[in-house]
């Protein structure tokens, strides 16, 4: 079984019997989300910015943000982290100290640079587009030089990465049982609503069959990860 | 209108026209949510950690995390970036360039600490209860000593912070509009399911009505936005 081995930069410090550094749960989280917050330093001060971002093998991708002018001026790439999290539920319990949340979280630890290979760059758009949209791309225009240059791709190879989990509900004093108080779990899912479409749509064209997974109803983790693996190598 | 300052470090870089720094887009961002991503450096290295957190005019709380030990040596506290995101739907244009998603987000600057004042601290954990469940506290054992001791409360004011919105459909290029291809919006949102009871309870206690609006099928946002209003000073 594949591991991402620990240092003290991954290595959980708290309740770490919810943590996992295997590197098929690592990657099975992070194919059921679509958002990564991406942490980065500029002169001492944190920055952290929200982005979608892709994963091929121990590749993660991202588009450019305000960090893109820092990273043309580091070639050697800056220290990120890349951190995505799934909120599952709020947990109620007997005492306010014993309150908690259900989540599924993963940090992965890596050294971000932009990606200039032509090659790897119209590779990885496309598998953006591919990783979430199956068979839209055929539909599409394909990309024009002038927007491949206009869009700045970052990759990070992931160093380290742990998998946090908490799930079920809550853990209180055995004395505190008996109280008049309810307790229990506040599930919480990202659910997809009705497809909307443009109203300046050519209106002969239909939602597209290969995006069925995006009904309204469906839970997100649950199509990211299914998508995802349409295209596994 | 009161509204924060923006610097370099908060100022939007890129599309700068879905930006806000307006204290009342700014807090009702914060309300809506629940989740923070928080960003802090150690030696150089960024690390983006998930966490709860409340809200008390321009005071941000969260629960200690492993950033706590680092705070404990660093007196004087040490800046962070709180970066809390909703993804609220996937934007599907006519050529991958124009891909997009809907999403809000706030970016908060300052500078944690660690609050150690008993008084703030007791008043600032009943806060966290109560912002989010409302009437629960009357109903749970007070919290104990030890507890309290056990709990690492951060604060952090906000010094600088912006909100930037997306939303609405795809914008193409006007002759892609021609393209036999669908473009709309996918919406995303995060609901509340049926709430659990823990198999332990005792059977007599129901489930409280001050926890009505936690209710299966309710958008989670509007509940946290709602709840955060019954505490308000």
């Amino acid at each position: 079984m594949n591991a991402f081995t620990p240092t003290a930069r991954s290595r959980a410090k708290r309740l770490h019997e919810r943590a996992s550094y295997d590197e098929a749960a690592v990657f099975a989280a992070l194919d059921a989300a679509f958002i990564a917050h991406i942490g980065y330093v500029i002169d001492g001060q944190p920055y952290v910015t929200p982005t979608a971002y892709w994963r091929t093998g121990r590749q993660l991708y991202w588009h450019g943000s305000s960090a893109s002018r820092m990273l043309r001026s580091q070639t050697g790439g800056v220290p990120v982290c890349v951190t995505v999290t799934q909120l599952d539920g709020l947990v109620l319990a007997r005492s306010g100290f014993h309150h908690s949340l259900n989540y599924r979280s993963v940090m992965a630890f890596g050294t971000a640079h932009i990606v200039d290979d032509a090659t790897e760059k119209a590779r990885e758009l496309d598998r953006f587009i591919d990783r979430l949209y199956p068979g839209r791309r055929a539909t599409l225009r394909p990309n024009e030089a002038q927007e491949l240059k206009a869009t700045t791709l970052i990759g990070m190879e992931i160093e380290e990465a742990a998998v946090k989990v908490r799930s079920g509900g809550p853990k209180d004093d055995d004395a505190d049982y008996a109280l008049d108080c309810w307790a229990g779990v506040i599930p919480i899912r990202q659910v997809i609503g009705t497809p909307e479409s443009d109203p300046l749509r050519r209106k002969d064209v239909a939602y597209p069959a290969g995006l069925g997974d995006y009904q309204a109803g469906a839970t997100f983790d649950a199509v990211m990860l299914k998508v995802a693996k349409t295209i596994e190598a």
